[in-house]
């Protein structure tokens, strides 16, 4: 079988690093195509990652002897990759317009950017959770006069951790209203060189720009509806979020109350609602969907970053510490690895949703 | 002027040992009894903690050549001291009849063990929130025929970082109704050798063993009623505590969201508030007291542990990030030094103010 | 093909449980015995190991549900398994009594613990050094009347990060005279809870007892000859060793200045020594050992821990920084994996050259 | 009496800071004049340090308001200073450019870069070590046609921790030949932000950019002899370093090999030495200096960096695990505060030890 050529947009970056060392070996995919800013362009990729690599993984064979291209340029990459995956690292109105460039051309878009999350007809898309979303791809394109190309992007890394845990007990039928979230957050989310040691030895930082806001916004759009070819944010529930930075290199924390609706489960009944949790990609057998998209951990003192990340391929969201709350009705820990579940490898995923579906071929 | 002659037990364990260096230099006090477990009784206070000295500062002229007393004998304490600071480590019940047999033997006690903290006529002492407390001393001496000696103790160090802002709110005229707190609490205020650097190197743990009840119900007596010679425990507010272990030193910090009664102050009003703030250790003037009690900081990301657990002398709360919430009211971050302000400091300034009150002499 | 049934002393401990992680799929050993102190013994290994279980890997199948024996009966292994890794954290006297029982009883025994690594007819082996040091077996066995028991040793973990490098430019014909060593060793080297975390945040501890004259001596051993019976120590390199507990959970960092014979290598021929490397464990391909024992890395700032230590199944030891000295003739970094190469991995490659030798079966 | 006017150049950056932070209080000189580059000037210090502000300590009265100038133009800073401490960051060609503009404005500079460390009439300064290398400045003046300005340099951070007690044993009268060291460095050394913290959790960095050269070459300026209006370096010790950047605030820590000539001390001796060692800025009771410039420490495990750095005001080199050496004779571990003892609080014993000297007034 012949693989399905692939591009990474910012492939120099820490995200376009990981996207490229995760498809090392893919089943499917193949990188192909690289682009980055002119500073890069016309090295070897090899060159221009040099002392700069990141991820413990290499990246797959023939990618260092890739030539960068300059990932201004759409139509460099025509002919040259199926889709192409969207690491940029530039200013949000330059990237929107970059990557409708790339859809415009003809070439399907899965972006890691924030730049399209509040785009209407833009899905943002965790395959566990919203997998229906993609569904708007043909109204999305028809709008902006797009044949072949598209743009579906994914939601920031803080929300991957209780994401999936509250959709699945929204799934079994139990309304969740409000909800207060504390997060502890790695530093591999600032990128390289990032978060300056100063700040992170005996010490934490309290603060990480904006993303509270994308922390207690982005869950309702991926929880709403498709309707008349836009997506209708969902009301609930409302959620406050803490954003803290902490010395950890992967995994984010976070601490959880949940109110429910009238309707309330016992501890038990939601840990067995998570244990046995299982979406499309699990059913379509996805090469990098988890078996179990969340596990339960009935330690007293877990999850915890270091130990829990790299579970299922770092694609599992972990849950533990599941309680009662003297204030809301329920409290748990959940935690995921913030540049695989919540990066690269979510992008990943949402691809290959995206091929079985017809979408990318 | 002549100082009070005071003894320390559990002298050679960590807090002892903070006890000892904060009260170097004391204007009042002056350590002249230190005494242990039966293994240190003996040997000098030097060769007892040789090694295993953890403060910066050094301790005070004499205290090195103090004999270690056995900790379970009062009566060696007995005319050697005016009054105990109790640090012992031992399991609760045993604490509890040491602790009693020390103020039945004639000498006043402060202690920072948990094993009087809900003994309904001993007062929980932050010294800027209840100090009207004290006035139970009478009561509690009278029901169990002590003469001069009492038992007076301090909170666990968690609750220190939000409960004298919320306090402080309450005094101002708001009520408070329901809170959702997530700590990050430092290493030290697990002991030596407490928690294993392999769970805090690129790791935090989201459990402290009893720290969520301790910080959920504590306050809630701290903000009670003297009345029939008892303490009788607030209602309000409703706590509800997510407590995690962060590599940091020395700083509890505490992300809070707080909902008010019908009464909702702004945050500019809730900044005064807390700027403005003063009690009466700052009214006597009391040597360990901070000039100000609450620092609220304007910039985006503090507090921070490592550069504001110092403030005032390590006594002072810094609070910042004070802002709206999109499910309750209010939400700010507060941070305390958890062996000053959480533990020594917080004792020693308690004694301050039981000697001007008549107590101790 | 069958496996050989493998027993682990010390198997609810931090080796014990390493070697059972990496035994997990091994295509040759299969854990079948686990032996402990009695305080474990009759527990499930599953439980014994409850809450405590540390590496990233999950066992192999079946070894949850072995019944956990008293590791001071050797006659319980008689039978259950072909040879031991024997992981005891004991004193040192009676692990070498223990040791010498197993062998007695005629189980073959490969030790992690220090207790044999100075007895004269026992090899202390790293597989890609010394492997014709097993030849002393037959006389082992003999000078105590075992038939089919015996034991070897490997050394301690500290000096694996530079023992290869400088064997190999040995073996190339330069001599080594003198070495000063300064190492930063991690904290998963001193076990669980071993290194409290108040000793490693900010902070570094420049002494591990006991650990400076392993460094400096155990080199001696290994690079011995075989003569009537014993091994005898090489006297050349002296080595001086500082040796250092750094904030790193796993790999040991070594600074090594060397001093050589008459004859000097350049930079580039010791390059190229090190690159062209390759030993015994590569010529018979075993599973355990690495493609390249020496991975020499060109970059300026490499090796480092986090980066480095898992090449090559966590087998290999990369080095960097090779340039000359204005003391001695030549500089370089080297490190390993702690417990892999150090500990663990290391003891599984020495039983897979015992194996192929025909000493195990 | 009037304190003496001081100015700092470069007072946004750390270093500058710092100076600004110790000089508080200061009993002999006062921060009247701050400089910086042409963004910051104009505004006041305050608004160019908001949110930057390192130092734990505030800075002195009257400096906050303060308004920048711009540190290219030497003539703002006649008649408003008597002298300035240099901190600047710039090329090493621009700085010793403006430093050597200073001075002939007839301004004192005493500095902390690195450019004019290697110009034979400036003295490379520790002012325990060689205060009577200060001699040369007539020489300096003379030869450059400077009226009162001159340039004094202090050396780099790294050397601090080894150079005093170095040379406390040559002046003892043991000639040291042959030196080997290994630094472990604070993260403070290289700045803000300076080392990103995906560098410093878990891992350590075997590299630290021309500080290898620094910490071999600096010493033999520093010991050398004045004869014929230069600095004479001394051909002895030979130093071969190696610098690793750890995951510590501050503090550098060294560990030390050293080769004697014929008459070589025992350890008894050299702890001797360290302890009684005093010279002229503790004879002139210098503010800033240290009361014992090296402390012993005889715990095994001891001195480490965040227990010891601050001892004596942050000013004394801590020596500890003095012994043999199976290569050289002599090994110990070194330690001293780098941004205090190692920058800007040796740069301010040094002007100290000028003003006593009659240089500055």
């Amino acid at each position: 079988m012949t693989k399905i050529p692939v591009g990474i947009l910012g492939a120099t970056g820490m995200v376009g690093q990981q996207y490229i060392a995760l498809l090392a070996g893919h089943p499917w995919f193949e990188v192909r195509y690289v682009a980055a800013s002119p500073r890069s362009a016309g090295k070897s990729y090899c060159d221009a990652v040099a002392g700069r690599w990141q991820p413990a993984r290499a990246w797959g064979a023939g990618v260092g002897d890739l030539i960068v291209k300059d990932a201004n340029d759409p139509s460099a990459a025509v002919g040259n990759c199926a889709f192409v995956f969207s690491a940029l690292d530039m200013a949000k109105d330059k990237i929107r317009a970059l990557e409708d460039s790339y859809a415009g051309a003809g070439i399907p878009l899965i972006s890691n950017a924030s730049a399209h999350r509040w785009t209407p007809d833009v899905p943002v898309l965790i395959a566990e959770v919203n997998p229906q979303h993609i569904d708007i791809i043909p109204a999305q394109q028809k709008a902006r006069g797009w044949s072949k190309g598209f743009i579906v992007v994914k939601p920031n890394c803080s929300i991957q951790s209780y994401t999936t845990p509250v959709y699945a007990l929204i799934a079994a039928g139990y309304e969740v209203r409000r909800m207060i979230v504390s997060t502890m957050q790695a530093v591999s989310g600032a990128g390289y060189p990032g978060v300056p040691s100063l700040d992170m030895i005996d010490n934490i930082v309290p603060y990480i720009g904006g993303e509270e806001e994308k922390s207690e916004d982005e869950p309702r759009k991926i929880l709403g509806m498709l309707a008349d070819g836009v997506i209708q944010n969902a009301t609930l529930p409302k959620i406050s979020a803490h954003c803290n930075r902490v010395p950890v290199v992967d995994g984010h924390t976070a601490c959880v109350s949940l109110e429910f609706g009238e309707k309330k489960p016992s501890i038990t009944e939601v840990k067995r609602v998570w244990s046995a949790f299982s979406a499309l990609p699990q059913e379509l057998d996805l090469p990098m969907a988890p078996k179990r998209p969340i596990i339960v951990r009935d330690e007293d003192n877990r999850p915890q970053p270091r130990k829990d990340r790299d579970a299922d391929k770092a694609m599992a969201v972990s849950v533990g510490r599941v309680r009662g709350c003297k204030v809301f009705d329920l409290r748990f820990v959940g935690l995921s690895h913030n540049t695989v579940r919540g990066a690269a490898g979510g992008g990943i995923e949402n691809a290959e949703l995206l091929k079985v579906k017809g979408y990318i071929s």
